[in-house]
């Protein structure tokens, strides 16, 4: 064919990008399945003029869950070992501390006694660590520490570690007019750091578990937001949708996530009248990633909880399981 | 000139149009004046590419107050009227409320004894009105009643009391890339329900006081939201840049009040880096609105205080004043 005059390239883009980008497979790291195919039509359901399930940009929202879902939870979620991790430098303030638990348990050092502390330690931890420290110091704080953290399986950046497929998915989902925002369990304001960045998702569209914080002033009379020993929201499970009614004020069309803290942002999705999509990562690739889940016969973990209950409502309900194993070419970008 | 062939019209209608609102002054219904030319020239100072004060469009934010500040308040604040509207709904299923403050005085229908009430007083209306509702209801109720509930001055619905000038400056912000917010005093599912329609702000860019919600199932097993007597976020006073960290998750570039309650929002703006636009409107027109604000010589009042204190730091911190009376041309889009 003759090329065009170059007036016509200019003229036909808007029209041709969305041609070109489906011809182009908005999910090349995803092996054609099931999973697969049910992301494509339902976005083509939702988006196409001429379906009777369309709905206008302006109410396209998806929600993420985002350990598990979208990076690497195992051993530790990533905003626990930063917490962890801070434990040592408070304790150069306080020397005491070595004494009380959970701090001695963190400071020995023992990563295996250190894995059996529950969430409530984790809660004394955080609050310890957190509270009195400006929101801008603990930004930077964050920010230095992901500069150089590192996965000791991976000997990576936290940050690296994120699943490729799922980039794509959120890509893919932007490109169609959706909005795509965090409902995750980790800290928001610890999320917020590396969110836009990492994952194109500006710190707005973060919905994570809520601390308090206090306006005031610094010693130079500016204006100061320090963070408050006061839990508004636990993000997790019941939570989940309580925070996407606190924090976007509708209901979502899709909703990824992959554990039982997940369960009730996936129903309320789930609830909702016209096209929904529901999706659920589960970790069965042991080589590439890590494998659990008692459910689906998988080793059990507390940490990423795939139960019996959360299995069968996923059956009964439509939810699409995306097997890590089958169904992702790649998980991670610096794979070949 | 020759009219040019439709392919040019196309082709350049991307560039002329921005450039066409400029010429046709995006905002028509101000006056000429301090007011007018500190908006234009903070606008073009932070979206001009070559300005040493550029910010890229993602970070563009920008937030109102409502009540005052882009609709009528007084004699009091439409959620209130709506809150107190319900008490007789709620004494029919609850006869023993008519023997109970503030229930007696409310049920009185006595307007000057209802003026007197406290805001722990309307708290307590608050509470007893909504808990154990659920989102879905709340919502249609407060459409039905906006439908129909009438301002006593003007006969005309509370939504029809919006000011004209305050609309054209948040989508002559939205022209210019920035994300317009509500971040008031009011209750935030309340405004939720009127703010698309009436303001162009969706339900996810409006910060309002806060209150809990529980999730749980209806009998026939759906999910669903119910609303608690929790309060997370008083979003008045030092509330408002706390819940500006808490739903946007950074600091605005530009900030508009009109009381008292917006203090600690347009310090918190103002003492960002770079150019930063913070402006206040005085309520100084009795015949067209109404004339409050002792610190400016005006009748004192309890509802959109304007205190000397306010007064003082808007000019130690360069804020300004918008003149209801000499800065717009008209207050409200059914006047001629």
């Amino acid at each position: 064919m003759k090329p065009l005059h170059p007036i016509f390239t200019v003229l036909v883009t808007p029209l041709t990008s969305q041609t070109l980008a489906h011809a182009q497979d908005p999910l090349p790291s995803w092996n054609d399945g099931t999973a697969k195919q049910a992301i494509l039509a339902f976005v083509k359901e939702v988006t196409e003029k001429s379906s009777p399930e369309y709905v206008a940009p302006e109410d396209r929202i998806a929600t993420f869950d985002q350990d598990g879902t979208t990076w690497v939870e195992h051993p530790m979620y990533t905003w626990v070992m930063y917490y962890l991790e801070r434990v040592p430098v408070l304790a150069k303030g306080n020397p005491e501390l070595k004494n009380v638990e959970p701090f001695k348990t963190v400071l020995s050092g023992n990563r295996e006694a250190m894995a059996k502390l529950s969430l409530k330690d984790v809660e004394k931890i955080l609050v310890a660590t957190l509270t009195g420290m400006s929101v801008d110091e603990f930004s930077s704080e964050v920010s230095k520490w992901l500069a150089s953290a590192k996965h000791p399986r991976w000997d990576r950046l936290y940050t690296a570690l994120v699943y490729q497929p799922m980039l794509e998915v959120m890509q893919y989902l932007r490109d169609n007019g959706f909005k795509t925002y965090f409902v995750t369990g980790g800290g928001q304001g610890f999320v917020r750091v590396y969110s836009g960045r990492v994952y194109g998702i500006p710190p707005e569209q973060v919905v994570g578990t809520m601390g308090g914080t206090k306006y005031g002033y610094d010693k130079n009379g500016k204006p100061v937001l320090t963070k408050e020993p006061k839990l508004l929201l636990n993000d997790d499970r019941a939570g989940k949708p309580e925070g996407i009614h606190l924090m976007i004020g509708r209901r979502p069309l899709a909703a990824f996530g992959n554990s039982t803290g997940d369960q009730q942002m996936l129903e309320y999705t789930k609830a909702g009248d016209g096209a929904r999509l529901a999706m659920l990562v589960l970790h069965d690739d042991a080589k590439r990633e890590y494998a659990y889940g008692p459910a689906q016969g998988l080793p059990d973990t507390k940490v990423g909880i795939f139960t019996e209950a959360l299995n069968d409502e996923a059956k009964k309900d439509g939810w699409i399981v995306i097997s890590m194993k089958n169904d992702w070419k790649r998980i991670f970008a610096f794979e070949k």
